[in-house]
């Protein structure tokens, strides 16, 4: 069993990609919806709330957790890691950084991302471990997320404010930019276009479910589970839009 | 000593107004950061989050409690009361329904807010006890306090949003505008341009502090004292900004 988890809904888009890939394996997944966003929270808090989340996830069976949370995997994977020794730990930075070195020619690369993730410099550091000689633009774009929760995705206020966000990366001439919030694959087409069809856009959840593809991951088809800390009618409307189908969720407390 | 608390950084905007009216009153705020915002959170998950606070304050010695978070006076206000027979609640909710019945003359009102406090319909329920026949037109406006975050304040963006979210009220000819959400008083000019001339705004912080200063709340100077529950560099630029004086901010764990 694979343990998925993340701040709120958007994790769901790296779900969808895991189950694309490995269509008989079964989820377990916890969506912090008491206690989001992560994006402005303390690196400090941050880790503790991760910490809550893998235990509660390992109790029900999960050996493999993937972080699927930009905010969490950024300054809270390394700490899971030393803490969880028994626990495969993959997260979402790792594999984004590993799809946009992949993904550039020009060596010329954009990371987009909240708040916390950008501060964190965590994307610029493991690109520039794989690779030294690419050159990484970032920039945090922290209304991107109200607007996706919102349901704004096709609105020209979206347009407008994705042209203020994107407009530097535009003229360093990225010939790939990196999503590096799980919200943004739903912003994909307004992002695009914005960039234009030279700039091939990177999302982590697809490399991410690869990586778990070749790891051979097997696991009992018991069926997926989906929890919350907080239910709302929010969460609802926007997990059947992104995984196109109802599911059922069970809320829990874990502090 | 008065303590005051919000999820996060907008109720210093009643501080303020409270320092104003009562300037020999010690106050001791709570800002919950940690767990910020409610506006999207279950009604029992804020009442278990501002039971903790209350409990925290009165501990501190604060025998008269302000809410100054919408969501958390929509939904939780009620809940303290009954838990709380020894102490002094007051809350935003119930001081802003008082002062836009007592602006409006053409008894036509808009009221905005957060998703939870319209959802929650509270506001009207207020005013329609207060007077019935005032018509009450509400919407809420999710983006604004993302907005006031990233500090898009004078930005055309922001305009624009405040276009679409206001028109409905506009048409309706309302004469006064509650300011339901205490992120919104640093929107005010962008708010009242769109709104015009004739319409009133109106804010809970304002009448909250005018009946403190009524009921005579002494207390003894023995200074301010801020506490938050996830210290963010965000957390003090918006404290400076909003109370104009740089202040001590402490974090304390609740939960």
């Amino acid at each position: 069993m694979i343990g998925i988890f993340d701040s709120g809904v958007g994790g769901l888009t790296v779900v969808k990609e895991i189950k694309r890939a490995l269509p008989n394996v079964s989820i377990i997944y916890f969506g912090d919806t008491a206690r989001l966003p992560y994006g402005n929270k303390s690196a400090q808090t941050i880790q503790k709330y991760s910490c809550e989340i893998t235990e509660f996830l390992a109790e029900k069976g999960c050996r493999t957790i993937v972080i699927a949370c930009n905010s969490a995997s950024s300054v809270a994977a390394g700490f899971l890691r030393e803490k969880f020794p028994g626990l495969k730990i993959y997260d979402v930075v790792s594999s984004g950084a590993e799809a946009i070195v992949e993904a550039t020619r020009s060596k010329k690369v954009g990371v987009i991302g909240t708040t916390a993730t950008i501060a964190s410099d965590v994307y610029r550091q493991k690109i520039s471990q794989l690779d030294p000689k690419i050159e990484v633009f970032t920039k945090n774009c922290p209304l991107f997320v109200p607007l996706v929760e919102e349901n704004w995705i096709g609105r020209s206020e979206t347009k407008k404010i994705a042209r203020v966000y994107l407009k530097e990366l535009k003229l360093k001439k990225v010939d790939a930019l990196l999503l590096g919030c799980t919200h943004y694959p739903l912003l994909e087409k307004v992002i695009a276009g914005v960039m234009g069809k030279r700039v091939k856009l990177v999302s982590s959840g697809c490399k991410l479910a690869e990586e778990l593809r070749k790891k051979n991951i097997n696991g009992s088809k018991n069926g997926d589970k989906y929890f919350v800390s907080d239910l709302t009618p929010h969460f609802m409307k926007l997990a059947g839009k992104i995984l196109g189908k109802k599911i059922t969720i069970e809320k829990v407390q874990l502090a």
